[in-house]
């Protein structure tokens, strides 16, 4: 193997738990990607979950159940050690956010890779446009909805969405830029006013950090990768591990090899 | 020549004054086009006008000096008769408002002939989003900003837009569908607060007639092919003819045929 890419490195440094935060921003050049797991009896309503909601959950990579392993992602990517932190749930509750979850894989566990906004950004800052929660030094917040996924099987809840402010005009360039990639959740699903959403304060998220929105921004939202984890409360599978929001796995694919056109 | 295509069946009403309304919504499919006429020794600043300010201004064809036949858009066309109502200027100054521009004709005039974002409109209404301004039989309302366009030797002045009131995920893909039309003044120049491009009240539109804006709606703004008459009073030509805001030539030309991808 020849030099190591940056997302390498990084993956690497999370694996030895010398990095456990999140990861907007890092490696760029580099998809990144969110997670869920459920064991293999959970996997066939959950993969048609995914293809009923394309906006919140576009898929980049399914584990043979069992395997740890996402070669299609990266050869040596470990599901188990190389996301910053998770969160475990049992029977739909929030019981742990550890830094990696050796000790509870199983040989009946199937990891879905979903595309992350994350991967959209370089191109944004590319075309001028200011990530203010990059800036700052934040995660990006997200938000609960009003917006209801299309329910299959035991999978319904709310759409989760992600927020950056921007002023009119950038908006409307970020929306063209977004388009491109309908596996990083594509063009926003909505922008403006958020009580049209279901969304009562901006500066209190559901995860991560706030950002301000000046007079002249409007906050843009865009389908979260976190929307599989808002699931889990009401389909209540015995067990389920997804990633802490905006701590993601950043993958050897490169972004500028994922825009449709 | 066979049957008139319903462009065709139009232009010959006008031409026969049998119809002088504004344009938005008629001859679905086909192109329509702003105009502005001047004098050949003022053509070549106004060209280096329109390349400086494209999204205002994407011109679509212009005529031989003198020639009031504009092949390209339709084999048929005589720009002095085949808008609905025009604009005549001297020295800057809004003289008449015509329906024929056949006296005024001179073999020193030159016509310039501008997309029109009514050319995207029928794309926006195949894809479920209404245009309230078509459903009203109303003209859309256009409006001063305070965008100053890319002063070129005499020509300067504000953009002029025209607004569509949409709700956010309806204005999200309305801005990908146009992104598609850059001859039609492509993608929105501003969506949301009105005042942050200077204008001061939706119910009272410069030109063309009020759309109301609903709580869950905001406006969305196109640069407008009018811009160029708003250069006269500062550029004072001494002849100018504009088209009566709203009230288009109807081309040959197929929208479909105009999406750059």
């Amino acid at each position: 193997m020849g030099r190591a890419t940056e997302a390498q490195v990084i993956r690497n440094r999370i694996r030895l738990g010398e990095f456990d935060g999140q990861t907007s921003g890092l490696a760029p050049g580099h998809v990144q990607s969110n997670l869920i797991v459920l064991p293999v009896d959970w996997a066939g309503e959950f993969l048609r979950f995914c293809q009923a909601n394309p906006k919140s959950c576009p898929l980049l990579a399914v584990s043979e159940p069992g395997s740890p392993l996402l070669p299609t992602l990266g050869q040596d990517i470990d599901i188990r050690t190389d996301l910053p932190r998770y969160r475990v749930y049992r029977d739909g509750d929030l019981v742990e956010q550890p830094t990696d979850i050796l000790s509870l894989w199983r040989d009946d566990l199937v990891a879905f890779l979903i595309g992350a906004t994350f991967s959209c950004e370089e191109s944004l800052l590319a075309a001028g446009i200011s990530m203010k929660h990059i800036t700052l030094g934040r995660n990006v917040p997200m938000y609960r909805t009003n917006i209801q996924c299309v329910p299959v099987g035991r999978f319904s809840g709310p759409m989760l969405v992600s927020m950056r402010p921007l002023r009119a005009a950038d908006a409307i360039r970020a929306i063209q830029i977004t388009t491109r990639f309908p596996s990083a959740h594509g063009a926003p699903v909505h922008l403006g006013r958020p009580d049209l959403i279901g969304i009562d304060s901006i500066p209190r998220p559901d995860y991560g950090q706030p950002t301000p929105v000046e007079a002249d921004e409007m906050p843009v939202f865009w389908a979260c990768g976190v929307t599989p984890q808002a699931t889990l409360p009401a389909a209540r599978p015995p067990l389920a591990i997804g990633h802490e929001p905006g701590c993601m796995l950043v993958t050897d694919l490169l972004n500028s090899r994922q825009a449709s056109f």
